[in-house]
């Protein structure tokens, strides 16, 4: 069976874990961070490996492929997408003080912040010359549009971080600000790797924009599923504590949705499990069962859905093939349309 | 008198601070970052406003000059290599805990960690946003080089960064690893400020090479009189605690002299203050007495015009111009060859 036939199934994850392009990306992953006695190399090397699911690098190669280019010529943007990932992963961890990131230490856990600090730092640039080396195989016209939006999505990224920092504290705050925190934090990088697929894959801008679209609406669909995973699967399946919202007070869109349909005294549960810097005891067994009464968890799973379609009608107008129903079939997991509870 | 003209004296920083480039970088950092009821874009702009000297962007202008081209077209660029600088200032600051900078609170003292790691993702993103707003003026293949380098650029300047703090708390390091990390976290970015004003200005790579290699020279001269500055004048006059590099147990290169040259007792002084996190009452007195007994300071700043004649070296086969005279008195300038005590 092909991955694009088993979009609809819960063996996609498999398959794309296993796909042409997901080992090209590991194997080129190993090859250029290998082991070695520098310190910030080897800091560098633990940031990066054992990878996740590599999503946004794999999304980028099958954009190119979507529009008809070469995956192998934006190998090296591909991989740059996962850098500047994980440039976010690390400094996020500083910022949220969380210890666990994919069922380890977090990078700032393991080497202190200073460290993590230079080396998420490292990343970003990493990413650029990710980028620039492309330029053998790609006009030079087709790399500045790439660099460009890179640098725009990475200020997007922050001013997203920015955002949500605003929102804490408050599960009054309102959906509309949510999504808007969404798009910019997740959402951003997202259409980067689409649309660094699509222009360098050869795409003229208006089909790299279509892929952008897409890759935004999948971005939410993949924050609102990640921010409900944490309230509906156990921790050994996200790798990181389900309690770092709550403790650090970021109300998300299950959390929105309970305060916009609940009584004055699910309010203040809501508002009172957000305020306990620390996390109480029982705060977030509490704050599940009233996501669970309250239908909000099955809503906020409907909007990630919702954002899947937006995604998909995105594809609609390009040249059906294998990548695109593969892309098609991204928007469906990571919206946790098709049964499969794990999610990088 | 024109700037050129007056590389020679003290009333060279005068000149430059009052030149066209600079009055031009400053109307266009304040338009471009105003005021702002927006909490990110308001550290921003906390972090580069008012200026510091702006050497860098200043040099990129006149690098682009010196070649041959338009300054108003490498404008963007110029404004972009003060961004990255002030990203590494801001992330420093994080890392080696010092509350003042340009005489005023600093940004993580100022705004917390958090919101510094983010203005400092922010402006490293905006570096580069700089360099492909030349696009429109300049061919995209000279766009990919100048990113392309301040990509590289970006991953030395962690490098050193890296590497010096594996050289903390040992005055015994050596000459030349100090110089492999200054290099690195200084040059390096000196480096590419000249280089992308010159190949955005139209240079060849062989010609932006050498200037280059003239910015790296700069660099090392700028760090090396930067950090003997700390030992030999008082914090009103570089607006930052003298004590910062004794208190994060950094040998800078006077320290390394003196403990090349030095009696065992005078070793044992240089290690214990070096190794007194918070700083003991009394260590820099004694440790500046020392470096003027040995006559460290003298030869750190016989070392800084050395790096300062190789750059002035580099510019020897490039067209006689006013530009060039300018790049010339730069390194005399940061090197402290021209007698001016102040340094940004």
């Amino acid at each position: 069976m092909t991955i694009a036939a088993s979009a609809h199934n819960p063996a996609f994850l498999h398959h794309l874990a296993n796909s042409r392009s997901a080992r090209l990306l590991h194997a080129e992953l190993g090859r250029r961070w290998p082991e070695s006695p520098d310190q910030l190399l080897s800091i560098l090397r633990y940031a990066l490996l054992p990878a996740g699911k590599l999503v946004r690098p794999i999304m980028t190669l099958y954009a190119a492929e979507a529009v008809g280019g070469d995956p192998r010529h934006v190998l090296p943007a591909a991989l740059g997408m996962e850098y500047l990932h994980v440039a976010t992963l690390v400094h996020d961890d500083i910022i949220d003080g969380d210890d666990l990131r994919r069922g380890r230490a977090a990078v700032p856990a393991a080497f202190g912040i200073p460290h993590a600090i230079v080396a998420g730092d490292h990343l970003i640039f990493s990413a650029f010359r990710s980028i620039v080396e492309c330029g053998g195989a790609v006009p030079a016209a087709q790399v500045v549009a790439a660099a460009a939006e890179l640098a725009r999505a990475g200020e997007d990224l922050c001013r997203g971080q920015a955002l949500e920092s605003r929102l804490v504290g408050d599960p009054g705050s309102g959906v509309a600000p949510y999504l808007d925190m969404i798009r910019l934090k997740t959402g951003a990088l997202f259409r980067a790797v689409c649309y660094i697929g699509a222009v360098l894959g050869g795409a003229d801008d208006g089909l790299a924009r279509r892929l952008a679209r897409y890759g935004e609406h999948v971005g939410m669909a993949f924050q609102i599923r990640d921010d409900l995973l944490a309230y509906a699967v156990p921790v050994e399946l996200t790798g990181k504590p389900a309690t770092s919202d709550l403790t650090n007070g970021r109300p998300t869109l299950p959390v929105l949705l309970a305060h916009a349909s609940g009584t004055p005294a699910q309010r203040q549960l809501l508002v009172d499990a957000l305020n306990h810097g620390s996390g109480r005891d029982g705060d977030l067994a509490r704050v599940r069962d009233l996501l669970v009464e309250t239908s909000a968890l099955d809503e906020a799973h409907a909007r990630a859905i919702e954002q899947a379609a937006l995604a998909r009608a995105e594809l609609s107008t390009l040249v059906p093939s294998e990548s695109v129903e593969v892309l098609a079939g991204i928007a469906r997991w990571v919206s946790g349309e098709v049964p499969e509870a794990e999610v990088s």
